[in-house]
């Protein structure tokens, strides 16, 4: 039991009590066979064949492997590494989505002057309280203001200001009658019924107060408080920045996808696919593309990139006991681990502080599917977490599983699927395709990842389970 | 009863269907005040001072004016006079959130070869079938095969290829045994367990053969779909583009943020809210200000922004009975017509096709929070049409309402709550503030529209009632 404290139920962080998921509570990994962590196996549960994790043999010996850590810890790692950026000011309009940095203090008064509610006569109300339709009252009309209109008035008793909504309140009036409430005359008005007095008027400061805080820090910028921040006179805010993520893949079996694979060689997807679920997210994502294969020039890229870059997210194929050149390269530039975590798809994840500046960079596994899965699991939350974002998470919802799934021990297994509403309420879920092998075109047809803890090993048809919708954007 | 057949039952369009609202039923809104359209009115009801559409005096006469129509017949003529913009070509890191417009077939196979699903040895199952832990197989390792080699082998009986997760499998092999099923040998590996012919084996095609659809028409385009279109050698993608909507705010009394507006002036907001707004819906938009004051400069602005275009979106306070520059402008471009809609806040609304490309404009009221309430109730859902989304409207939810809630009889009243989750489950909503007056402050705080239907005026504290969360992108 080495791994104890590695995979143990302590192992969670600061970050735990954030999750709006069904699994905060991390099991305790099961034990591992000994040596068996470049590829983790789980024993005892039958799986079927081309499916998931590689079963041990059914004698085979389990205790937990020292370099395999739980999803929870790995991301704790990441999430507490994470830098925030420096608040940047930016235009209202560019800050939409982005989270206030700053307390925004009025320094006006919304609104500026006594105004008309709505179109109708500004007047006392004490010449119209006892007006009636049968008993209208008659006023005299001195004028008419629209909005806009910088002339002062003032109206006396038995007179009345036709006023547009919006239009200066003349002083005296205390009242505006809605137009319908009379026969809408121009020289004189008869007014058919009276509000008390104050009806129908905005008074300066009804709104906002001077001193008055308009946006708070941490509130996230959307349409109403860019029409608030106008209004106290705003066209600037401090905000906390998207994140610079550059993507990058290494495989020497890469081509870009303008170029026609040689046998053996596979097309780069996932500087575009996680280029754009990091975008999604809310970043600011830059697609390098392929990894260069001159360990010179590699170096080169890697610290050019660091240097723009709030995190670096790098696909590739990584073994926690092997070392190939982009590893090597990576290691020559800080404190890089690779690791296997207990999960599936995708075990081998990397992480570190790298460069100068201690550049978060996250490595994730080369398969397209294993890397779209520690996206979620592991870098969406990191930009979240940058961003400023309260919910780090996506939100999950608890759903029938419409067949029965099988998850080996000891793994948090992410299965791609479809989760429907239920007519009866609730949900209902089902994974794309029979098998969990790693198909981008099965992916492409899910709508959710369905999320099996690592100490269950299987779901019966009508059973509930843990559902995360991927929805874009938000 | 002269409004009926405007404001009926049966005034709803072909997008009735599509919503998935609670307010699908349009309840017929009951008879009006003759020539109260400018200003209409409710009646009957009472309603505390300084909110809503002004109540009647308690014994003014009531008749339907056909001036008046539902919000539902107003959507449905914007709805049904917006165009579909044609289809682009763009790259596909451009492309999402975008609708896919082609069905996308793929030319190649996917896996382009046989490949090991993991890490381990190609084999012939016949060869490891009898293998046990107790009683291994010993077969010779006839060297190794990495991910993106190129050179094709062979194995024969008893011989085996190291392998790596996506390596191509060697002609001969027809499974390939997990390196932990192993004893790990370079020279010859000892296996403990033979898993059936073809397991952990990645076939051509196994994922999309050519000719099988990859992605169809209409599908969003996200990461995943990214993903699999960049597989299938696709670096640009037909998609249903962002529509261009120009933001143009109309209002002599308007100076721009970074003026000091004088007594009786305002700043202009909705410049800023609604182009925010309008990007959130998925548009490209444009903030161009203040329209001029000079009648010429003004047509020529309009008229250059009908040009560059899908969508124009001008703010301002418009009567349907009067006749301002903005308006007169307007209707010399082409057919635009200004109504009042049976909607609080914000009844005066207009809608028309001007220009030779009969580009849809929208008017909505100047007031700012009447101004966001109109573009979620005709512009939101009009953007998403020329998206091609199927789901035009936001999704609404039953909540009890925290306080009791008065509304004015015939016309649907738009609030401004916060909706939270109740610990029993369901949603409980509060509206800000205590009075329906538009104020921006109030309006910044609030999560949710509460929407109160035309036949209701009254809800009791713990009743049902609709409402539309405001979640930001999606």
């Amino acid at each position: 039991m080495s791994g104890q404290s590695d995979n143990g139920g302590s192992g969670g962080g600061g970050f735990r009590s954030h999750r709006d998921t069904a699994q905060v509570d991390m099991p305790m990994a099961p034990p591992r066979r000994p040596g068996a962590g470049v590829a983790p196996a789980a024993p005892s549960v039958p799986v079927p064949a081309l499916t998931g994790p590689v079963p041990l043999p059914a004698d085979g010996r389990s205790d937990a492997s020292p370099l395999v850590r739980t999803v929870e810890r790995h991301l704790d790692e990441i999430l507490a590494a994470v830098p925030q950026p420096d608040a940047i000011e930016l235009a209202v309009l560019d800050a939409q989505g982005l989270l206030c940095a700053e307390d925004v203090v009025s320094q006006r008064a919304l609104p500026a002057f006594d105004q008309a509610a709505l179109d109708g006569y500004a007047a006392r109300a004490d010449d119209v309280a006892a007006a009636t339709v049968a008993q209208p009252v008659e006023l005299a009309v001195v004028g008419e203001s629209v909005a806009g209109a910088s002339a002062p008035s003032s109206i006396g008793p038995g007179l009345a200001l036709k006023v547009a909504a919006g239009a200066m309140l003349p002083s005296g009036a205390d009242v505006v009658v809605p137009g319908v409430w009379t026969d809408q005359g121009t020289v004189r008005v008869a007014v058919q019924a009276g509000p008390p007095a104050g009806s129908y008027v905005r008074r300066t400061g009804d709104d906002v107060a001077p001193g008055d805080p308009a946006v708070h820090v941490g509130t996230p910028i959307g349409p109403a408080q860019i029409s608030l921040l106008a209004a106290v006179g705003r066209d600037r805010v401090l905000v906390r920045p998207r994140p610079r993520v550059v993507v990058l893949s290494a495989g020497t079996e890469l081509v870009d996808v303008s170029a026609t694979p040689s046998p053996g060689q596979v097309v780069d997807v996932n500087s575009y696919a996680l280029a754009a679920a990091a975008r999604d997210a809310g970043a600011d994502a830059y697609r390098w593309g392929i990894l260069p294969g001159d360990p010179r020039r590699l170096t080169e890229v890697l610290e050019s990139q660091l240097l723009r870059s709030d995190l670096l997210l790098i696909s590739g194929t990584f073994a926690s006991g092997g070392f190939d050149m982009v590893q090597e390269a990576l290691a020559g530039l800080g404190g890089m681990r690779f690791r296997q975590v207990a999960m599936h798809p995708g075990p081998a994840q990397g992480f570190g502080r790298l460069g100068r500046d201690e550049v978060p960079v996250i490595c994730v596994p080369g398969e397209p599917v294993a890397a779209l899965v520690a996206f979620e699991v592991f870098v969406r939350p990191a930009i979240r977490l940058m961003l400023g974002k309260r919910q780090l998470f996506r939100r999950t919802v608890q759903a029938i599983a419409g067949q029965p799934l099988l998850s080996p021990l000891g793994y948090r297994q992410y299965l791609h699927g479809t989760v429907m509403r239920h007519p009866d309420g609730g949900y209902v879920v089902e994974p794309v395709g029979e098998a969990t092998d790693a198909l981008l075109a099965r992916m492409a047809r899910a709508n959710c990842l369905i999320v099996i803890d690592e100490d269950v090993t299987e779901v019966a048809a009508g059973g509930l389970i843990t559902v995360m919708p991927l929805l874009l954007g938000g």
